[in-house]
């Protein structure tokens, strides 16, 4: 993974330099399209994507090739960056997880064949089962739990476009914008930015793939990689058994990141490109599976929508457990010769 | 599989006889240390299972080798070991399923890991997700949940047992303990029950094996071997999509029983017992999910039972997934070689 040739006669800024260029590029292209786009939304969304994918890059080199840098400058634009990201990322982050809750309602109450008779006549102390009259009542009950969560995510959404608006149109924002303006053209680095590459850069991309592989190291993978281990299922521990995979989540970022600095030319590295998907389904179902839970906290809602909303959140969390499934097999064939 | 050695030189009778000889003789164990088990719990239930594994074994065979037997007689006594079997398995159906359920709930609701702050200051519009909030709701609603169906499951249990006392008192009990105690030691065979047994004794083991490798043939195996497929989700489906694997079990059953007649001398054949234990695994999971979506549809049960129900029911359902997991593991072992 590491192919030094590439830093032999240069400077560490001019490593770390051209990357951020072009990241910049990438934000002000994003904000320009962005604020042409007007009333087509696929148009928005798709700059508001590119933009957030630009801000989070810059962010995480300012972070890991800090001591290359102004350490004072990257920490403030890094503030900047992370507030503008937070706020363009709820949006999306409300469409996506309405769309894959509805997805997921759809799947769990379609009849993927015949539909048996409905066994109207048995009694509820019979004690025998009934999956036709359990379908039948989650159809009613997944139709009313797909409204609530359609009310409550747009109405989520609505407002995380007001605030992105908002957002957009604040003076924070044309100071963060002016900021990454200079960046596409002037990266201020600090007194090791014109130390020879070889010595400095290396240090600060290994330290972030140290504190991933330690961050991985901690995961229960060989548990994760027993299928059907019904661990994400726990339910009261739910945030705390998270927690520490969206911190890895969050570390293979950086790593990656650092790798496009340093090996790929710029280019998303493909090493771990699967294990990061996993990691962002792992995100993505850990959080629809809040918003199913947390849906069935309104009040007055009928048993039979409770019921269906249990059902989705169950669902939900053992989509988490396969995202830890295949998390474990995507890392482990990724870096099974070297690391 | 097929050693066909003990077979020489003895009639087919030779061959049928002794099983069930010997499994009448358990029968009748099972049915005197169950008269004079008494107030013992514990010892009613060893005997009534001893029973109903010699009655089982005995319908199989006298279903598997009918072209040996006299067929009416070989019938009418599969027909009411059918009635005494059923009656006597639901009162244990029931304990198993309320055992299975209420420690899935207890795991369910369990912290594993320090509890995390409940966030009560989270509206339900925010469309966030809390696990710890999740947690602390479902703790109320799953001890809800296993107080009724608590009561559901031992009001069924009291009827089973009912059911069964009276049915150890009946005149039609008393004609297949006479039934029984007749086949301990003389079997009504029919004119191919003289025959050599190489000649007749292999036609209808291998007419049971083949049933069973037509079934499984027909099940989607392939999509099973992928975990996390949740296929057995799709509720609405919930039984049609069961009943080809139910089907399956009868008839690994059947086999089973076949090969302890011809090749284990009259012990379990170990060989298929994994796939055994998982398709067993699988109707429990689908029963014990269908008295949860059962116990959902009790009126006016608060919303918070009805949710932990949701939880419960996909919980066993990704059992039934979990099983069907591992009877493809086991069942490609057992036969990868030979079957």
């Amino acid at each position: 993974m590491h192919n030094l040739d590439p830093l032999r006669d240069v400077t560490a800024g001019e490593v770390v330099a051209p990357y951020l260029h072009a990241r910049a590029a990438d934000f002000l292209r994003g904000l320009r399209v962005h604020g042409e786009s007007g009333s087509d939304s696929a148009g928005a969304d798709e700059a508001a994507r590119t933009l957030r994918a630009a801000a989070r890059r810059i962010s995480g080199t300012l972070h890991t090739f800090r001591p290359l840098l102004d350490a004072a400058w990257a920490d403030q634009l890094r503030t900047e960056l992370a507030w503008l990201s937070g706020t363009l990322a709820l949006e999306q982050a409300c469409t996506s997880r309405l769309v894959r809750l509805v997805d997921a309602l759809s799947r769990l109450s379609s009849t993927g064949g015949p539909v048996p008779a409905a066994r109207g006549s048995e009694g509820p102390g019979s004690g025998t089962g009934s999956g036709a009259g359990a379908g039948t009542g989650l159809t009613v009950g997944a139709a009313r739990a797909g409204a609530l969560l359609e009310r409550q995510l747009t109405l989520a959404r609505t407002r995380a476009h007001s605030a992105a608006l908002q957002a957009l149109g604040s003076a924070r924002f044309h100071a963060v914008a002016d900021a990454v303006a200079l960046l596409a053209s002037d990266v201020p680095l600090g007194p090791a930015g014109s130390a020879p590459a070889m010595e400095v850069v290396d240090a600060p991309a290994a330290a972030a793939e140290r504190r991933l592989l330690e961050s991985v190291a901690a995961l229960p993978l060989t548990r994760a990689a027993h299928p059907y281990n019904s661990d994400a299922l726990a339910l009261a521990a739910g945030e705390s058994q998270d927690a520490p995979w969206h911190r890895t989540r969050h570390l293979l970022r950086l790593h990656r990141y650092a790798s496009e600095v340093l090996h790929t030319g710029g280019e998303p590295d493909p090493v771990l490109y699967e294990s990061a998907r996993a990691l962002d389904r792992h995100r993505d179902a850990a959080e629809a599976a809040g918003a199913a839970a947390t849906a069935a906290r309104t009040p007055r809602i009928a048993p039979a929508t409770a019921y269906a909303l249990g059902v989705l959140h169950a669902d939900q969390r053992h989509e988490v457990e396969a995202a830890r499934f295949a998390f474990q097999h995507a890392w482990r064939r990724a870096t099974a010769p070297v690391l």
